[in-house]
C-alpha cells in the first residue's frame, strides 16, 4: 500500500490562504516521504484553463525530479461554478462534464490513472431520480473519455457534504447501471464515519472493484488525532490485497492549519501502523 | 436604512446542499419582509455561464412581482476557479476580471447598483507589494467596466478569508490609489469581529465612502445571537446618514443551518433594534 | 539553536504580582538550564531610569557568573507612557526613541546583541500612512543608535496587540524602507497564531534576516500544550541554518501563573523534540 | 449620584487598541449621558509629560464645552515603569510620587477635585512591612501636594492585582496612619468581588470616609451583565448620602471590545435601577 497526499489544505480551496505554489507542495511531500500526490484541480494549483502548455510539461518535470507518483486527480466542488454532475440545469451539467474531461486530460499527462468522480446533489426541487439519472448520464462521458486516455475513474460516496451518492450501495449501484469496466469505486474514511459507517464493510464489499481510499478523522483531522480505527482498516486492505493510494484528505476546510504538520502527522502515524 | 439577505446560504456555494432555486429564495425573502436581495453569483442560482437569456429576463420579472430589490451582487471567490484578483497568475486574474464583469452586467440588468469586490490575497511565493499592484490593476478594469454600467464598486476588507486587504486603513488606501469615483468602501462585521476591530470606526472614518454592510456575527450567526454590538452601529449609521444596504451574510459556512431560520432571526432582531 | 526565556512573567509588566527581582530570575532560568535570557525593561527589572551605574555593573556581574547569555531586549510597550513609536503625538514618539534608545545601551552593556523593535499602533483618527512614516522614523532614529553600540535591531509583527506591522510582509516592507544592515526581522508564534498564519512561511520568506524568535502558544501557553507545530518550525529552522534565540515569550498576560512552571514547561518540551 | 466612566477602554492602556485621542471620548461620553469622565494617566490621552501647555488648555475647553466634568484621576500602575509606591527601589518610588504629583496638576487644572491612589504591591523578597511603610510614605508626600491643589485622594483597595492594600480594613488602617483629613476611600466591585467580600459593608463601614466608587461586573463587564448586586449597592449609598461618582471602570482588559457599547450598556443599565 502506498501513501498519497491531497492538495486541498496547500491549495485556494475552499478557505484561500495559506496557499502554495505547486512546485512548493511536490517537493515538500516528497520531503516528508509520501509516495504520491492527489492534485485537485483548485487555484492556484491546477485549474486547468490557468494552466498554459509549457506550465504542464513543468510540472510533470517536477514531479519526475521529486519522485513523487500522480496518484489522482478530481474537479473542486461545490465552489460558484458548482460542477454539479446531477444539475438540473443543462448547462451546469455540460460544465461539469467539461471540466472532468479537461481534469482527465491533466492526469494523464502528468502520468495518473485516477479520475475521481463526486456524483453530484440534489438541489430543492429536483427529485432523486432525476439528479440520479443526470449523474449517470454525465459519468458515462466522464468514463468514455477517461477511457481513451487509459484511466479509471473511482465515484465517491460522499454523505458529508452531499445527498446522492451517499452509501456504499449507491455507489455499487451506479457502477452497475454504468457498467463500464473502467468505472470503479473507493470510500473516503471522513464520509463513512459522518454515517456511522463500518469501513471495512466496504473493503469487503467492492473488493476489487476498490480502486481508492481518503483518509481523514473528525473535523479532517490526520489519522491517528481521532476515532477512525485505521488498524483495522489496514487489515482489511491487505486481506483483499489492495494495491492502491492510502490517500489523506484532510486539513483543508479551515484556515488556522499548517499544512506540512497535517502531511506529517498523517505520514508518521500511517507509517507506524503499516 | 434598508434590510438585505445574501443567498449564499440557499447556494451550493460553499457548502453544496441545502440549496434552492434562486426563484424560491426570491420568494422567500420577500416573505419574510426583507427590502433587497445580494446574489451571490454561484450555482445554483447566477453563476453568468449558466444563464441563458430567457432565464435572465425570468429572474428580473420575479424580482419585480416580489418587490425585492437587487441589493448588490458579488462573485464566488476561492473555489477552484479562486478569481484571485491578485493572482501572480495572469490568466487567473483575467478570469477574475472576466467573473466580475459578467456578474457587473447581470447586476445591471436586475437592476442593482452595487458591485462588491474582494482584492484576493497572496499565495505563498508572491509579494504583497506584487498582489497588492495586480489586484489594483484588476479593480481599475472591474471599476471601468462598472461605471459604463451606472454602478459602483464597493471594496471589502476580508481578514477572516484573505491577507490582502484587511483592514479600515487598506480599503482606504486601495481606494485612494484607485481614484475613480464610482469605487467605495464596504465592511462586514464577522471580519471587523476576526481583526478585533470596532465596528464604528469604520463608520466614522469611511463616512461617505461608505456604501455597504454586511452584517453576521461569530460562527456566520444571526445579528442579535453572538458578540457584535448592532445598537451602537446603527446609532453611528444614523450619525453619518448612511442610507445603503444592512445585508446579511450568515449561515452559509455549514451544512447543518435551515436557511429559512438564519433569514427570519436576522430580520426580526435588526428590525427590533431600528 | 538556543533557547532563552522572557522576563515579563517574573516582572511587574503587565500584571504587578508575581513578580522578582533580577538576580533571582537570572539564577532560577541558568538552573533550569536555559542558554539566554531576554530582559523586558520594565520594574522591578531593569526600567532604565530606576538602575544606577552600580546596580548595572552588577547585574552584568550576576548574568556572568550564572553563565546566562543576554539573548536580547526590549521595551515595554502600551503601559501608561505608551512608547509608540507610530504616535501622531512628537513627544510621545521622542519619548519612545529616547526609550529604546536607553535600552539599546542596557542591552550592549549587559554583553547582548539583539534589541526588539515594536513599530507601535495606529490610533483612531490617525491614518496608516502617517503611522507607519512615524515608524519608520523612529526606526531609523534606534537603528543608527543601535548601530554604534553593534546591535541588530529586530523588528516584531505584533498582530494579536497591534494594527501597524501585522504581517510578514509588514515586516519585510519595513526592513526595506529603512534599509539598513542591521535592521532585521523576528516573528512570535502567539502572533503568527493570532492571524492564521503558517509560522513556517515566515522562516523560508525571511531566511538570513530572521535574527529572533518568540515561542508561545495559544493564550500564552508554553509550547507544546497547545496547538502551534514546533516541530515542523524547528525543521524548517533546520532548513534555513538559523543560529539565533529560540525565545519563550509566555504566562506574562495574567497573574495566576508560576513563572517557574512555564519556564520548566517550556524548557522541558522543546528540549525534547530538538 | 453622579455617573462617571473611566478612560481605559479608549486608551492605549493596558491593551494598545482600539485607543481614541481624548477629545473623542469626552464628546462621546457627554453624548451618551455621562455627568463625569476619570481620566486615566496614559497615552494617547493624558500622559503628563506629553502635554504641552496649549493641549491642556485645549482639553479643559472641550470638557467645558461638553457639559462633562472631571470625575477623577489617576496614573496607569504596572506598565514597565511600575509607579509601585510601595516599591523596594527608592527611585521607582520617588518616580511614582513624582508621576502622581503631576496628575494631581492635571486633575486640578480640569476642573477635579479627586485623585485615585493605588498603594503598590510587594516584590518577592519584600517584607510586607517594608512595602506598607515605603507605600505610606509616598502617600503623605502625595496627600500634602494634593491638599495645596484643593484635591482628595482616595486610597483603593486592589485585591485582584496587588498584594498590600487588600481589604476595608486595610484602606482603614492606612487612612489612620497617614492621619490627613483630604485622604479618603473607595472600593471597586471588581476587588471586592475578587476577593468575594459584601459592598456594602464597604459602604457601611467606611461612610463619610467613602470618596468615590468604581463599578464592573466579572472579567471587568458593565453592571448589569454579571453577578454583583447593585440595587443593594445604591440603596446602601443611599443610606448613607453619599454624593460622589459611580464610576465605570470596565472593558479595558482586553482588545475585542467596543468602547461606546461598554459605556452605553454601564450606562442604561446603571440609569435604569437609580
Amino acid at each position: 500500500m502506498k501513501l498519497a497526499f491531497n492538495t486541498w489544505v496547500y491549495s485556494s480551496f475552499p478557505v484561500w490562504v495559506p496557499a502554495y505554489p505547486l512546485e512548493e507542495v511536490i517537493r515538500r511531500l516528497a520531503h516528508i516521504g509520501y509516495d504520491g500526490i492527489e492534485i485537485g484541480a483548485a487555484a492556484p494549483h491546477a485549474y486547468p484553463d490557468y494552466l498554459t502548455p509549457t506550465r504542464r510539461t513543468e510540472i510533470r518535470s517536477i514531479l519526475d525530479d521529486a519522485g513523487l507518483a500522480l496518484a489522482s486527480m478530481l474537479p473542486a466542488p461545490g465552489g460558484g461554478a458548482g460542477f454539479n454532475a446531477a444539475s438540473a440545469n443543462p448547462l451546469e451539467r455540460a460544465a461539469a462534464v467539461d471540466q472532468y474531461r479537461k481534469v482527465a486530460d491533466l492526469c494523464a499527462e502528468w502520468g495518473g490513472k485516477t479520475l475521481l468522480y463526486v456524483a453530484g446533489w440534489q438541489v430543492f426541487g429536483t427529485s432523486r431520480r432525476d439528479a440520479w439519472k443526470w449523474s449517470v448520464d454525465s459519468l458515462v462521458d466522464v468514463a468514455e473519455h477517461a477511457d481513451e486516455l487509459g484511466l479509471n475513474v473511482a465515484v465517491e460516496p460522499t454523505s458529508a457534504d452531499s445527498n446522492l451518492v451517499d452509501s456504499c450501495d449507491d455507489v455499487m449501484t451506479m457502477m452497475a447501471e454504468v457498467g463500464r469496466a473502467n468505472v470503479k469505486a473507493m470510500f473516503d474514511t471522513y464520509h463513512t464515519l459522518y454515517r456511522n459507517e463500518v469501513a471495512t464493510d466496504y473493503v469487503y464489499r467492492l473488493k476489487e472493484d476498490l480502486a481508492h481510499i481518503h483518509l481523514a478523522d473528525i473535523d479532517r483531522n490526520p489519522p491517528g488525532s481521532g476515532v477512525v480505527d485505521y488498524v483495522s482498516l489496514i487489515e482489511s486492505l491487505r486481506d483483499i490485497e489492495f494495491d492502491g493510494y492510502l490517500t489523506m484528505e484532510i486539513g483543508f476546510s479551515r484556515r488556522n492549519v499548517e499544512p506540512d504538520d497535517m502531511a506529517r502527522r498523517a505520514y508518521d502515524y500511517m507509517k507506524s501502523i503499516l
